[in-house]
């Protein structure tokens, strides 16, 4: 099941995705909902994040590839993390499908995409097991994690670097029904495939995180954990196009613009 | 003016507190309000956190004599923070005055309190001015960033040495009228004095901070920014009382249990 978040009247309403459809509903996925009788063009809806979460989780460094990759940009020994220790993002920096990555005027041009799997929690949970985690996952949609290199090396947090208004794509929706196993996530940039990974290769698996963080903390629903990233990125520029496209959940495309 | 949240029919309220009365309000300091002809005993509410901040930003180290402090327990040298990096706290974390601050069974005996000003954003800003800055402010409350030193020092984030669930005590109110220049922050342990200092004598002050984040980020009514402790800290336990106080906005009062 597909659920997506839209515009309906001026305000945020949930649907589900059927084909070229969307049927909305009342209420939301995480407090309960009924069908309603209408149907609307999949394409004359304006999508919104899917999700707005109480807490927005990020793994971070989560393949081995691209641990890598950013040890060597830095001059560090690569080192691959040794527990699942969550970050976070900020939820001013979401932007949902088909809106613009706004690059800053003082930005360098080492503005770039990561594209990742995003876990969004269903229920309110806390001590996890290994056997009931993915139980607390409502489902899954895509994050482009858009990160400015030099803001990232040179700043004591991430606040700029990765939490910039409009660095954290989201979207399309949430799909309900994947086998994480079979994933693959690739990353286009003007239609050109600059990589394509299986999404599940992670150092830290989805289920190692949920029972990781749920030993000390509680999950809510809406909450939503970013899972990283593989491999190298390149530089975004103004009217370019990023798309990140995860098997059996969808396509997050958003154009890129700099500031003038 | 005092703006409590508290609990009124199960549900979450907004309020005026006068004396050791609260007169509850229709709406939220936030969206608009209009007073009841209500008049409640302020003794006999359940205070909830004054606000649950769309985004939680913490200035982390942000005083001279703290930034020592934590340099030489880990054995680097200080070095003054040279701008004003916000980071994040998480809103699971979060309770209020008078509740628990629960520590965890496998924690070590390092879990300390930091007094902390909170700033509370009032209305939807981007970049502010000097000039203007403080006009974006709704009010102020009281922080405990509370943190297990163990984990901070060892985990790659801060994410179960700051935010395991009941670290973050925020509260009793927000207090709009205050003179941040005369603030006073003390700091006491089963009734005893600990530290006591001058709120407003940080590295990076409320308009730095301000000003440097809304160059690149939205800020939203009900933002907080924590905006760190002075000084050493102590380790809190089993039993223990942990008061914060500034002056001419309150005291935010938390028991200490260990996990049984």
């Amino acid at each position: 099941m597909r659920w997506a978040r839209f515009e309906q009247n001026g305000s945020p309403s949930y649907g589900i995705v059927e084909g070229d459809e969307i049927i909305p509903v009342r209420g939301s996925p995480f407090v309960g909902w009924e069908r309603t009788a209408t149907k609307l063009p999949l394409a004359a809806v304006k999508l919104l994040v899917p999700v707005v979460p109480p807490t927005f989780y990020a793994a971070g460094l989560n393949y081995p590839e691209h641990v890598r990759e950013v040890a060597e940009k830095v001059g560090l020994k690569p080192a691959l993390p040794t527990q699942a220790d969550a970050g976070y993002r900020a939820n001013n920096a979401l932007i949902a499908h088909g809106e613009s990555i706004v690059i800053p005027r003082d930005a360098t041009d080492l503005v770039q995409y990561e594209g990742e799997l995003v876990v969004v929690i269903g229920r309110e949970c806390k001590h996890l097991t290994r056997e009931n985690a993915l139980s607390a996952v409502l489902g899954y949609t895509i994050g482009n994690d858009v990160s400015e290199r030099s803001w990232q090396k040179g700043d004591r947090t991430l606040w700029r670097a990765k939490n910039t208004d409009t660095f954290k794509p989201m979207g399309p929706w949430i799909e309900t029904n994947v086998n994480l196993p079979e994933l693959i996530t690739k990353v286009r940039l003007n239609g050109k495939e600059l990589i394509a990974f299986p999404t599940n290769s992670m150092v830290f698996g989805v289920v190692d995180f949920l029972v990781a963080m749920t030993k000390y903390l509680t999950l809510y629903p809406g909450d939503v954990v970013w899972m990283g990233t593989e491999g190298a990125t390149a530089n975004m520029k103004h009217g370019d196009v990023c798309e990140i496209e995860i098997s059996s959940i969808g396509t997050l495309r958003n154009p890129v613009v700099r500031e003038s």
